[in-house]
């Protein structure tokens, strides 16, 4: 599949990585290429020659699928930057949380309790499929899941069309996930980035990034 | 121990009954003892002729361990019911959530973001030792965890005192909890309040509240 991941951090190297990995054509976008080159995209670069990197509109044109993996406030932002016509039809990953770091940390959530970050998404992009998964587990764990517990946890989506959520839920399973819960529409997502605070705070307590929830039923 | 449990609703009344057959001490406490026992109060007292019944104040005076499981909107009005000097010096272990159903279903929070309803209970009553915890799962989870997954499931607690937080992770161990994790101070219960979203509609998409949430590490 031809995917772009927009956002260079490390969320959007980690799924640009495995989605090479896995064969797909992946083209990362950003808001300018030539700054980007600028930091320390080198050495990253070198080490995956298959992805390419682009502006964010460039990056999306041809796009069958595109991953949000930008940072909540940059989230709006990039969208309008990769277009409304270049995103119209598609199905969006929206990976991003809301975080408020205005008050040190932990950060609180900017968007909450009756919206969330991707039903801004959604309301500003309504031609696009946006489904709302892996906000809830560090980068490392949303691609290579296995590596704790064989796998054996959940991760969650959320959006209006189910042939999306089906496409997204299909990625996520080639990634290692064996439980993708299906929470319903995209106001699902509230309860998922809600799920920051107490990941910010397991966190801390755990001393590692390497958690994740199971619902156990 | 000698546990007053405030509120008479279906937590309160789980909690109550369980701590009675672990062999503790327990009156309930309620706004109107005459106005419960008008209510469907008599078949449950029936079942369980150990637990008490008292005005909020008489049940907190000889109580060493105080419960809140009012609702979220209540628990502040029946705290200062309670009275402070009542509540001085003693537990409170903390299960309301600040649910808000002013806008339907599923209800929103009231509190929650850089504030929680622990938060206001600590600060309202500082003498009091606040530890928040089981507001993540439903009543007969609480207090009978190994109906499910043999109690391999994972339960918090929040709270500034080290020695309380001891004594309710001593009594969740007792109900048969198995995964205590203390995430730290009672801001941490900002966390575990704001779990609620997902916990609703993972309800709704389970269609059972017999399910939890395990920290996979």
């Amino acid at each position: 599949m031809r995917i772009a991941v927009l956002g260079t951090g490390m969320v959007g190297r980690a799924i640009a990585a495995r989605l090479a990995e896995l064969g797909h054509e992946v083209v990362m976008g950003t808001r300018d290429a030539t700054a980007t080159r600028a930091g320390d995209w080198t050495d990253w670069a070198t080490a995956h020659p298959q992805v390419g990197l682009a502006g964010y509109a460039d990056a999306t044109t041809d796009a069958e699928l595109v991953v949000n993996a930008t940072s909540g406030d940059g989230s709006l932002p990039a969208l309008t930057a990769a277009g409304e016509e270049n995103l119209a039809g598609k199905v969006l990953l929206d990976i991003a949380n809301p975080l408020d770091f205005g008050n040190g940390f932990p950060p609180t959530l900017s968007v909450l309790n009756d919206d969330s970050l991707a039903e801004r998404i959604q309301r500003a992009f309504p031609r696009t499929r946006v489904v709302k998964a892996l906000n809830t587990l560090t980068a490392d764990l949303m691609t290579h899941p296995r590596q704790l517990a064989d796998g054996d946890h959940s991760v969650f989506v959320s959006g209006d069309d189910p042939e999306a959520k089906k496409l997204v839920s299909e990625l996520l399973t080639s990634f290692g996930h064996t439980d993708v819960i299906d929470l319903g529409d995209i106001t699902t997502a509230r309860g998922t980035e809600m799920l920051l605070p107490i990941w910010l705070r397991l966190y801390g307590r755990l001393g590692t990034p390497l958690f994740n929830l199971k619902v156990i039923r």
